[in-house]
C-alpha cells in the first residue's frame, strides 16, 4: 500500500515558460528511458520479487522514489507550459519567432492535456510496457536497471544544454545526481550478486550443461571485413570468469545445412509446386 | 553492404513437429529480447558509431552474426510447424489431446504465415523498434547489450526445459553458448571503457558539474517501511568510484514545495474556478 | 449494409490553406478521442448489441453519422493542405516565416499521403483500436460514449481558437453543436438505463453479492497528506443509490499481509537463494 | 513524494495455483481498463490538476490507492502461478487435461517473467498510455473515470465466475466493492461540477458561441433504416439542460457539397490527370 | 454522408457455437489484412482522392461495401460465441475436451466484450492504422489494394478448412467470391492506369530524371551464394517497359566509401575519444 | 549466415548538414514503407520460403541488398545531423531562422540517439513488424512487394524535391533507380507465377470451390450515389481470367437477415432485458 506526501522531492521553480522545452522534456518523462519506465520497472521487479527480502525492500524504496520523479517532471512541464494558449496562430505567425515556437510546440499540450504533461515521449508516442523488464532473475534485472539509469542520465545531460533557464537546470542537476546514485546502487547490487553466483546469467544453466556447445562460448566470429575488432578484451585472453580463452575466428564458415523445408499441405493454399 | 551464405550458422534438425513449441519459441525470435532485437540493436549501434573504429567493427561483426540467428530460428520454427494443417478442428477436437494442442497453437502460424515464423513474440505481438537502443554513448549501450544477452540467455534456458526433443535442445545449447560468449564480450568491452572514462554515464557530465546537487549522489532514500534495504553494498561504504560515502536516509522528507499551478486562460476551456 | 451519399453532412470551405492547422486537426480525426474513435466505438457497440432493439438502432444511426464526420474532416484537412509542396525547403528557409511553417508541418502530409488526411493523431501516431470499447453492457458503454463526446467537444473548442479562418470555424461550430447534441443523447440514454437498473455497473452483481466486502463500498481511503478531500459529496452523506453512508478514513492501515512468495523451481533459472 | 507500506491493502490468499486464471486476471491488471490504467489516469489527472485544491487531493488519494491495487493483483497472479514449471510439455501432453492447461497458459509467465505478473493484458498486449486521459477539464475527466470504474467492475464481475477458488473470489469481492465506491465517488463529483457549470463540456464554449449551428444541437439524424430509435429520451422532449427541444429527423439530407479537391503540384508525383 | 440498411449483405447462420473458431476468425476482421483494413484503406483513398472522379466513386462504393463486411463478420463471431459463459473453468476442466476449448478461447470475448467481436486480430492485438495506405498516387494504391485482397482471400481460404460447419463455410464462400471479384477489380483498374502512365510508380519521376543512376535500374545484385536466382524473368531479357535489358551481377562490389562520421560536440556526452 | 563489407553500396556525401531534412528522411528508413520494411519483408519471405529454390535465392539476394540500404540511409542521416548540438535554444531562438529549424528538428536525434539515425518514421513512431508480410503464398507476397517498392519510390521522389543539396539528391537518384529495378523485378516474378497458376490468389481455392457463391465474383455493388464508377474495366466486359462477365449492380439490396443475437447468460453481466 502507498501513501502520498504533498511536497515534491525537490523544488521545481522555472524562470520563464518555454513550451518547446516542455515538449523535449517529455522524453525523460514518458520516453523509453523516462521516469515512467524506471518507476514501473522497479515496482514490477519489487512486486514480483521472490527470495531474499532485502532486494525486494530495496526495489520498493527506489520504485517509490521514482513515482515522485514522474510527479516532479509533471510539475516542471506544467510550469514551462504556463500561459500558453491556442490563440489564433495564423495571426501570431506574422511574427516569425512566434511562428517558429508554434512549430516546435507539441500540439497535444494545447489540444489534449490543457497545459498538462502527457504520458508520452518528445514526439508524442505513448509510453508502453514493452519498454520495461522484470524477469524474476535479479542479476539480469539489475543489469537492465544499470542500463536504464545510464541511458536516463545521458538524456538529462543532453537536455541540460537545451536551456539557459537556471530554474530548470537546477532540477536537472538534482536528477543527474540521483541518476548517478542509482548507477552506483545497481553496480553495487550487481557486484554482490555476481560474487554469489558468477557473472553469467543464468548461473543455474552452467557451462557443463551446454555439453558439446561449450567451445562456442569463447569464439568471436569475425563476420566483418578486415580484422579491426581483433584488438579488444573480447577477442584475446581469458573470459571474465576464467573458464576459457577467447578465440578470434577470422573467416568463420557456416556449420549448418542450407535449409530445405517441406512443401505444406494444399489446405494452406501456398500454391507451391514441387521443385 | 552485406552478403548471404546459404548454410545456417549451426545445424537445425528437429526430431518431430510441435506447433505449441513453435509458438513459444517465437518469444526469443520476435519478443522484447529476441534475436530480432539484438540484431537491430547491434546494427544500429554499429551504423551510428562515431569515433574509435574497432568498436564499430566489433558491433558490425556481432550484428551480422545475429541476422543469422534470426535465420536459424526461422528454420527451427518452420520445422516444428511442418505438417500442421487447418483441417477441421471441430472434428479433431473429439480427441482431447488434439484439441488441447489446437488451443495452444498460434492461429497466425496457420492463417497468416502458412507455416512460417512471424516477426512477433509468443503471444503474437509484433516486434517494434521501441525495444532497442543506440544512444551514441558506447558505455551506456554496451550496458544495454549486456542486459539484452542476459535476458536472452535466461529465456532460452527456460525454453530448454519445455521440450525433450534432442534436436531442438541441441540448437538451444548452441544459442546458450553464444549468449554466454556475448555476455563475456560486453563485460570485457565495458571494462575497457570504464577504465578509460570512469563508471558513471556520461563521464563528461562530472560530479562537479552537478554543483549543489552533488550530495544527493550518495543518498539512499528509504521510502519503504522498515529498513530491510540497509544491509547492502548500496547503502553503506564507498561509492564504486570512490568519490563519496553512501548514506542511508531512513525517513526522507520532501525537499520541494507542494505545487500550485496557475489557472490557464479561458481559451483552453478547462472550466476552472479560482479557488 | 451501408450506402454512401456524395454530399458532405455540412459544407466545408476554408478561406486559405494552412498546413500547420491541418496537422493539428488530425488530433480530432485520428487521435484518442477523434472522429475515428467515436465512429468505430458506436459501430462496434451497435454490431455487438444484444437485447432491446431500439438501442441498437440508435447506435447504428449515430455510428453511421460519425463515418460522415471522418469524411468531413478529411475534406477539411485536404483543403488546408491545398497547394503545399515539397519544394526545396533549404531555399525556402531563407524566409523565416516560411521556415517556421515548414517546422510545424507534418512531413507525412507531403511524403506519405500526398496532401491527404492520415488516420493518425496530431503527432503522427496511428489510430489504434485500443482507444475504443464495446463491452456488451449498455450502461457502461453509454458512459464511455458520454466521456468520448465530452473529450471530443473540449478538443474542438480548443482548436477553434487556433485559427481565425472563418470557413474552418464554421465547420467547428457545426461539430461543437453535434458534440453537444451527442452529450445530451448519452445523458438521456444513461438516465433511461439507470432508472431501469440502478446506477452501479453491473447491476447484476449486487451489493449483497459482495458479502463481507460490502462496507468497503462506502469508504474514502485518504492516502493523501492532509484532509483536503474531505469536503466533497464523495466523502460525506448518502451514496447516490441510498444503500449506505460514506465514511472518510483518515489514516487507513493495510488490511492485508506483506506478501512472501514461494521460491520457484530451478528450471526457471531465477537463481534465487533461500533467504 | 510517495511512501510504501509493506502490507497489501487487502489479504490475498489463493486456495490453489491456476495458471490459466493467472493469464485471465492479467486483463484487469494491464488491460485497457485494468488497474494500471486507473492508477496512471488518476495520478496524471492529479499531477496536472490546476485550480480548486480539493479535487487534486481527492485525485491523489485515489490514484495512490490504485498503485496498491496493482500491487495486490501482482501478488494474486504470483500465487496462482506458484509451482508452474517449463518442464517438458511434450511429455506432459500425454495427459490431456495437463495438455489443455498448457494451451491456455500465457507462455510469457514462464519464459519472460519467471512466474511474475506482467504489465500486459490477458492476451499479452503491453499496457500503453493511449488508454488514459487527463484533459485539464475536470468534468470531462470525471466522466472518463466513471466509465473506467464501470468497465473495470464489469470485467471483475465476469472474472468472478471463472473460478470456484474462494480465496480468489474474496479478493474479487473486495475489488467489486471498491469499484462500486469509486463509481459513487465519480458520480458525486460529477454532480458537484455539473451543478456549478452545467452539463455540457466544456461549459465555457456556450450554445451562443455556436452561432448559426445552434439548432443542430437538438437533432437526431436517423441514418438508420426504420425509426426504431425514435422512442427514447434522446429523440423527444427537452434537452437535459432545458435549452431546447429534441427533433427526430427521419430522412436527413446532406447539407454540404460533394468535395472537389484541387489537383496537387507535379512535385508530389500523384500522377493525376485533369479530369 | 452514409446511411445504414438493417439487412446484412449476405445471410449469416451458423450451425453451432464454436468459441475457438470465433477467436480465429478475428484475424480476418481485425488483423493486418482483415476487413477493417480494407474498409479503412478504401475509404481513406476515396476521401483523399483528387482528380478524375470515377476512381473516387469506385473507391467509395467498395469502401462502403467493406463496412458491411465488418458488420457481417461481427454477426458471425457473435453467433459462434453464443452461449459461452465464464462459468468456473476449474470445474469444467475436469472434462479434458472442455478444458482444451477453454485454453483456445480468447479470454477477452468473455471478460471484455461480453460475447461480441473485438476490433483485434486472432491473438488479441488491436487493429491499428499503420496497416493501411492512401498515398495520393492511384496506381501505387491500387497495387496495395490488389495485395490486400490477395492476402485476405488467402486467409479466408485457410480458415475455410478449420471448420466443418456448413453455415460458416457458406459465409466464407461468399467472402471468397467477393475477394475474387475485388482482385479482378484492382487488376482491371491497374491495367487502365498502367496503359495511361506506364508501369513504374511514380511515372512523373522518369528514367531520364535519374540521370547518372539510370543503369542501376536494370541490375540484379546477386548478394546470395550461388546463382540460383539467375533463371528468372527478372535477371535476363528486357524490362517490362522496354527501356533497358536486365543484367545479372554475380559478385557485386561496394561502390561507396566506408563511412567515417565526425566526432560530435561534447554537449552530446557521447564520451568519444579521437581515434 | 551473413557477412558484412565495409563499403556502402553507393557513395554518400552530403554538401551541408540539414537536421530538418534528416528528420524527414527517417520516413524512408523507419516508416511503413521505409527500407527497414522491405529488408525485413524480403528476409522473412526468404527464410520462410518453401518449394522451388530459385525464388528463395532471389528473395535472399534482394533482402540482403536492403540491409545495405538501411545502412546507407543511416550514413546519410548521420551526415545531415553532423554538428547539431543541444545548445541553449532559448538563446538561439532570438534568431528566427535558427528558431524555425529548432522547431522542425526531431528532438530524439539530439536527446536519444546522439546524432544517429533512429529506427522510426519521420514523426518518431517506432518501426513495427505489423508493417510487413510473409504469407507463404509467393504470388500474394510478390504483390505485396510490388506495392512496397511503388510506395517507397513515390516517397523518395517526393523527398527529392525537399532539398537542393546535390549530394543528397545523388543518393536519392540511386535509390529511385533501384526502386525502379525492384518494381520491374516483382512485375517479372508476378508474371511468371500468374502464367503458371492463374491470376487469382490462392489458385488452389478455385471458382468451382465457391459453389453457389460463384456469381458474386463478377458483381460490382454500386453502394455509391450516381453511377460514376460504371465506366471502368472493372464494371463491364470479361474478367481478367476469362471466367465470367462483369455486372454493374446499381441498387444492390441486402441479401441477408437483420441480425437478432441471443441474450447472453447473466454471468456475463450485460444487464440486458428481454426485448
Amino acid at each position: 500500500m502507498f501513501e502520498h506526501r504533498k511536497g515534491l522531492q525537490f523544488e521545481v521553480k522555472v524562470e520563464r515558460p518555454d513550451p518547446m522545452l516542455a515538449r523535449q522534456i517529455q522524453e525523460v518523462l514518458g520516453g523509453q528511458f523516462g521516469e515512467m519506465s524506471v518507476m514501473m520497472q522497479y515496482l514490477f521487479q519489487g512486486w514480483n520479487c521472490r527470495g531474499e527480502e532485502k532486494y525486494k525492500d530495496m526495489l520498493m524504496a527506489i520504485g517509490t522514489e521514482e513515482i515522485g520523479h514522474v510527479e516532479m517532471l509533471c510539475s516542471l512541464i506544467s510550469q514551462l507550459l504556463d500561459g500558453a494558449t491556442p490563440s489564433a496562430q495564423d495571426e501570431a505567425a506574422k511574427n516569425p519567432t512566434m511562428a517558429a515556437i508554434m512549430g516546435g510546440v507539441n500540439p497535444q499540450h494545447l489540444i489534449v492535456s490543457g497545459l498538462g504533461a502527457t504520458p508520452k515521449d518528445s514526439n508524442g508516442v505513448p509510453w508502453n510496457a514493452g519498454y520495461i523488464i522484470a524477469s524474476g532473475n535479479l542479476l539480469a534485472d539489475f543489469r537492465a536497471n544499470l542500463n536504464a539509469e545510464s541511458q536516463g542520465r545521458l538524456q538529462v545531460a543532453r537536455l541540460y544544454h537545451m536551456t539557459s533557464d537556471e530554474g530548470v537546470r537546477k532540477v536537472f542537476r538534482k536528477m543527474l545526481a540521483r541518476d548517478r546514485y542509482h548507477q552506483y546502487q545497481w553496480m553495487a547490487a550487481i557486484k554482490e550478486l555476481e560474487e554469489k553466483k558468477g557473472v553469467v546469467v543464468p548461473a543455474s544453466f552452467t557451462p557443463e550443461d551446454e555439453l558439446e556447445a561449450q567451445p562456442h562460448a569463447y569464439e568471436f566470429y569475425n563476420l566483418e571485413e578486415g580484422n579491426g575488432a581483433k584488438n579488444g578484451l573480447w577477442a584475446e585472453g581469458m573470459a571474465p570468469d576464467g573458464t576459457g580463452e577467447f578465440v578470434f575466428l577470422d573467416n568463420p564458415e557456416p556449420m549448418g545445412q542450407a535449409p530445405k523445408p517441406a512443401v505444406p499441405p494444399t489446405s494452406l493454399h501456398n500454391d507451391i509446386d514441387m521443385p
